[in-house]
C-alpha cells in the first residue's frame, strides 16, 4: 500500500516518517509540506536526525492544486498540518477520489473529530464547512471503534489529551458505574513537543516549568466529552519534559460497584490490546515514551467511592502518530499493532 | 534571640541554616544531627555548597540525653527530623522547659499536625505518646493562624502538600462556597527533594518521571482535610526537577456564587500577605523556587460552577523552612516576613 | 547613589533588578526598555514573577534622546542591551555627562571589552565608531582589575564564558607556569538563559540538548585570549539547564612546576575574595545557580604536567548582573560584594 | 542461534534484551542474575516497563556452578556483570566449551579491554587471572576491527567513553596528522545511566547537576590510549540527562594538513558504515539516544592548526549493548547494523 505524510516536517510528522519508513506493508512514497515551508526541499533526515540516513525523503513543496493527483496515487494519506488547513484539504482529497476508491485519510489535527459543529466551531473558531464529510469521519480511538475505523474513508485520529484521558473514562462511563452527578476530573500533564515544532516564548527553554493552562476551556474538553458521553472537567499542564502525557482521572462511582467490578471493566475493555496495557504500578511518562503503548493503572477507596486512574501515552505516538498508523493498520485489515511493537 | 536547628544536614535543614544565617533577629547559635550520622562533624557549608562561605557552622552530634540543657539554651529551636524521633524530641525539649519559658519549638516533622489520635496513628504508624502536648500544639499556617501561633509553644509546621492545597481551599470553604456533597479534587505534583536527602531508586536520576504515588492513601490527606474540615482527594505525583509544588484544586461551588464572590474570598484571605500571592496567571513552579511565596490563580466557569484553583510553592521553603521561620516570627512578635524577602 | 538599569526585561536585567532592589547602598530609580520594546509600561514584577512584589518598577520605554538628562540624574548606569546599541549609548551617556561627573556606566555588552579594535571587529561584525572612548573602558574582571575599577567611568563587564575561563587561567599564565607552546583548552557548558529572552528555535525545550556551537570562532574566544595575554582553543556547549556555565580548562605546566606551586598561585589570587570559591571538591553548576560565586577547583598529573581547572558561575549572575554590582560596588569604594551575599 | 545474556536486569542488560527479542537472527533463550540478585524472579518487562509486553523472560538466578552447562546451550553469550565477575565468568564460560566449539562470549565489562595487564591491574584494582584469555580477546571497536571480531571468542566491547573518544581520534592518528607531541584533549559528558541502575545519592536527582569527576585518574583513559596508540587527557563529566554521552575532541596537527586531508581521513573510514555517521551539524545527544549511532562533526582552523571533532552516542546502545550486538553480527558473519536499524 502507497502512503504519504502532508506536513511532515513537524514533530508528528518526523515520527509518522519513521513508522512508515519501516512499516512491513505501507510503502512511504510521498513527505510534503505546504509551498511555504522553510522545509520544503530539504531531506527529512536533515531536519530530524534521530531518523534512519535510508530514509532520505525529500520534503516536497505541495497545494491546493495537487491534491486531486495526490488522491489519486496513494492508498493511505496522513494530514498532519494545521485545523483549518486539514479540513479543507480533507475534503478536496476525498472528493477528488473517483478514480480509486481504496483512498483512505487519516486526519491528525482535530477537524473532524467533533461531530456536532456547533461545538466544533466555538472550540475551533472556524466552521466545518464540510458536514456531509463531517458526519461520515470515524473517530479513530483503536481500541473503540476497529469496525467502524476498518469501514472508514476518513478517520478522525483523537488528540493526544483525549486518547489518555478516553482511555481511562470509557471503560467506567460505559460500563454506567459513574455516580449520578458526578463530573469525572481530569488533571493532564504533557511534555512540550505537544506545542509543535516552532519558536514561542511558551515553549522557550528558560520559560517551561510546570504550569497549567487552556483550564476550563481546551478545546480537547469538548473532545472528550463527545466521546465519554459525559461531561468531564479537564485540566491541561505543561510540563518540563520533551514526550509524553500522564493524565489523572478521578471519579466517583455508584454504590455497589466493588474493586472488581472496575477491574473487570478494564480487562474486558484492553486485556487483548497489544497497545493498552493494564500494569501492575503507577506509569511514568518515560516508560511509554517513544512507544506506542498507552499504559494504565488504578486504584478504588470503597469507602470514599472513588475511583483514581493514571494513563500514558507519548504524546507524538499513541497521541497522534502510533495511534494514526494503528486505524491505517485497521482500515486495511492488519492486525492493529503491526509495524508498531 | 538564639536559635538551633535538628537535622540541619538536609535539604530543609540547610535551608532553615541559609534563613536563619541572615535572619535580622534570630542568630542561629548550633546545628545538631543524631549522633549517629554520617554528617557528623562535618561543616554545613561543605555539605551544601549553595551556603555562604562565611556559613561555617560545624554540625554536632546530639542525644536524647542532650534536650534538656540545649532546651535551656535556646529561645526558638527548629526540628527538620524525621517524624517519630521529632515526637519524642519535642515532648523532651518541652517537658524540661522549667527555666527558660519562652523557648518555643517549631516541629517540621509530621507528628503533631494531626489532633485526632486515631487518625493520625492511622496516618504515620505510631501511637503519639503525648497527648497533652498534641492538644497544645498549634497549626502553622501562617497565614490562618496568625494569633495562635503568636502564643504557642510548640507550633507544627505544615506539610509541603497540605500548605498548598489549604492555601487553595480555605478561602472557599470557610466562605462555605462548596456545593453539597462536592469533595474536592486535589492533585499536586512535587519535586524530588520532597523524598528528603538520601540515596533511594526512587529518586535515583534515570528512574525519575512523572508518576503518580501514594494514592487515596497518602498521609497528607487526612492532614488537609482537618485543617479544611472537608473530605478530599488527594493524588500526589512525583514530577521530574528538583523544588516545588504546583497543586491543581477542583470544587464545585453552590448555585449562586459567582466570579465576584470567589474573588473576594481569596482577596480578604490573602490581599495584605506579602507571602501568598494572588497573581494574574497560572503560576509556574520554577517561579516560586527559591522564594518564600505561594502563589494563587484561579478560573471559575459559571455555567458548571467548576472553580479550578493553581497554587505553587517551594516545596523547602513555603513548604518547610521558610514557612517555620514565618511562624517563629509571628511567635516572637515579628512581621511574618522577616527575614524572608 | 542612584542607579538605573536599561534592557532591565530581559534575564540579566532582571537579575540587576533584583540585586539592585535590595542592595543596602544603591537606590533603582529607573527600568527602561526600548521604546519599541513589547514590554515598555509593564511591571517588571509582572514579567518576571520571581521578583519581589515590592519591586513594581515600571518599565519605561527610552530612546537616544533621553541619554543626555538620564545621564544626570544617575550616579551608576547598568546598560543590559545588544551590543550595538550599547556601544552608542554608553558614548552618548559618558558625553553629555558634564553635569554630573560622578556617573559610571557599567556596560554588560561585549562592545568595550576588546581594546584591539581590527580584532573587535571581527568578531562583532560592526566597527567601534568611539575609539577613544575605548581606550578609557575598563575590563571589569572584578577580582584582577580592583583599582582601575574603582577608577573607571566605564567598565566592560566581562562576558560569561570570559569570566568562567580567565579565573582559572590567570592564575596559571600570569605564574609563567605554561608550558611552552602550550594553548590552553577550554571546553564550557552554558545553561540556556545565555542566550537572552526571546523565542528560537534553537532555545526552544524540545530542541535543546547537550551540543557544542560556535567552535573555533566564538566571539569570546578573542576577549579570553587578550585578557588570558595566551591563545586558547575555547569550545563552548549549550547544555539542557536554565542557568550556570561549567568551564573545564586543560593547560601543560612547564617542567619543574608543581602541585604546590599551582595550589599557592590559586590561593594567592582567591584567598581573600569572597566570590571566587577554591573548593574541596569539583563543582556542580547548580551549587552556583543563584549565587554570585565563582567555584574552582583543579587536578594536577605530575608525569603528564597536566592541569585540569574546572570553574563554574551562574552565567546571569557571576557572568553578568553580579559582577556588573561587584563592579559598580568597587567604582563607588564598597566591598566588592556589598549587596550580593 | 541462541543468545543469553548475564546481568540482564541493569540499564545495559535490557536494552540487549531489548535488541535480542527483536534480532532476526539471534534468539534470545534465557535471562540471567546473580543468584542473591534482588531481582531474581522478576518477569524483565515488569522491572523495565519500556519493553514490549511479549518480551516476558524472568530472570534466573545463576551461580558459578552453571556457567559450564550454560556455555553448551548458547551460540552468544553476552556478559553485563561487574568487571571482576566477567573475569571470572568469560574464563568460566570458555575454558569448559568444548562440545560447542561455535559459542562466542561478547564481554561488556572493563576485563579484557587492556592487553598490557600491569595498565589494567592499576585501572582495575585487581589482576587479571587469565593472561592467556586476555591476550586472545578482541577489542570490538566495531568499524575498525571488523577482521578480527569476526574471528574471535572473546569480544571485549569498548566502554562508551573510549567508543565516542576513538571514533574521533583514529582517522586522525592513524593518518599520523597529530602534531608532534600533541596530547590530544578529550572533554565528555555522559547521562546518569553511565553509572548503572543502583541507589546512590551521586546519581540522587536532587544532587546531579553538570560536574567534573574521575578527572586524570578515569579507567577509560588508558583504554582510549592503547587503542587510540597516543597518550590524551581524559576529562569525564555527569551530566543532569538520562542517556547519551557527547564527547569534544581537540587535536593540533601537523603543519600542511588541509582541511581536505581531515575530511577524507573520517570519509575513508566511516562513509560505508551505517553506524557511524558523518553529519553536517553538531550533533546532539538527544539525536542519538535511543538510537545505535555515532554521529561524527568536526571543525579545523587552520591558522592555529586546531581540530575539534564531536562525537555523540547513546552510552547504553552504541556505547554497550548495540555494539555488542555489532559484534556478534560480525562474529557471527552478519551485517553489522543487523537488527539494530
Amino acid at each position: 500500500m502507497k502512503a504519504c505524510i502532508f506536513g511532515a516536517s513537524g514533530y508528528t510528522g518526523a515520527e509518522l516518517v519513521k513508522i512508515l519508513h519501516k512499516h512491513p506493508k505501507f510503502e512511504l512514497v510521498n513527505c510534503y509540506v505546504s509551498e511555504g515551508s522553510a522545509d520544503k526541499n530539504k531531506r527529512i533526515s536533515d531536519l530530524h536526525a534521530f531518523l534512519d540516513l535510508s530514509c532520505n525523503h525529500i520534503l516536497q513543496g505541495v497545494g491546493e492544486a495537487d491534491l486531486a493527483e495526490i488522491a489519486t496515487q496513494h492508498d493511505a494519506i496522513f494530514l498532519a498540518l494545521p485545523h483549518e488547513v486539514s479540513h479543507h484539504w480533507a475534503a478536496k482529497l476525498l472528493n477528488t477520489n473517483t478514480l480509486n476508491t481504496n483512498t483512505k485519510v487519516f486526519d491528525l489535527s482535530g477537524a473532524y473529530r467533533i461531530s456536532d459543529l456547533a461545538v466544533f466551531e466555538n472550540a475551533y473558531a472556524f466552521p466545518n464547512a464540510y458536514p456531509t464529510l463531517a458526519d461520515k469521519a470515524v473517530y479513530g480511538l483503536a481500541e473503540w471503534n476497529y469496525e467502524a475505523i476498518s469501514n472508514a474513508q476518513l478517520v478522525a485520529v483523537p488528540g493526544c489529551y483525549p486518547t489518555a484521558s478516553l482511555t481511562a473514562l470509557k471503560p467506567i462511563v460505559d460500563s454506567a458505574f459513574l455516580a449520578d452527578n458526578c463530573i469525572p476530573v481530569i488533571n493532564a500533564t504533557s511534555g512540550v513537543s505537544g506545542a509543535g515544532r516552532k519558536a514561542s516564548m511558551t515553549t522557550s527553554f528558560y520559560e517551561v516549568s510546570l504550569c497549567a493552562y487552556g483550564v476550563l476551556n481546551h478545546r480537547h474538553m469538548p473532545e472528550i466529552e463527545e466521546h465519554a458521553r459525559t461531561q468531564v472537567i479537564f485540566t491541561p499542564h505543561l510540563g518540563a519534559f520533551k514526550r509524553g502525557i500522564l493524565a489523572t482521572t478521578t471519579m466517583f462511582l455508584k454504590e455497589g460497584i466493588s474493586e472488581t467490578d472496575v477491574a473487570n471493566a478494564y480487562t474486558n475493555a484492553y486485556a487483548r490490546s497489544n497497545i493498552v496495557r493494564l500494569r501492575n504500578s503507577w506509569p511514568k511518562v518515560d516508560e511509554v515514551a517513544n512507544t506506542p503503548y498507552c499504559d494504565v493503572y488504578w486504584k478504588f477507596d470503597p469507602t470514599k467511592r472513588c475511583l483514581v486512574v493514571c494513563t500514558a501515552i507519548d504524546n507524538l505516538l499513541k497521541g497522534a502518530a502510533s495511534q494514526a498508523v494503528q486505524c491505517a493498520n485497521l482500515a486495511f485489515n492488519l492486525p492493529d499493532d503491526a509495524g508498531l511493537l
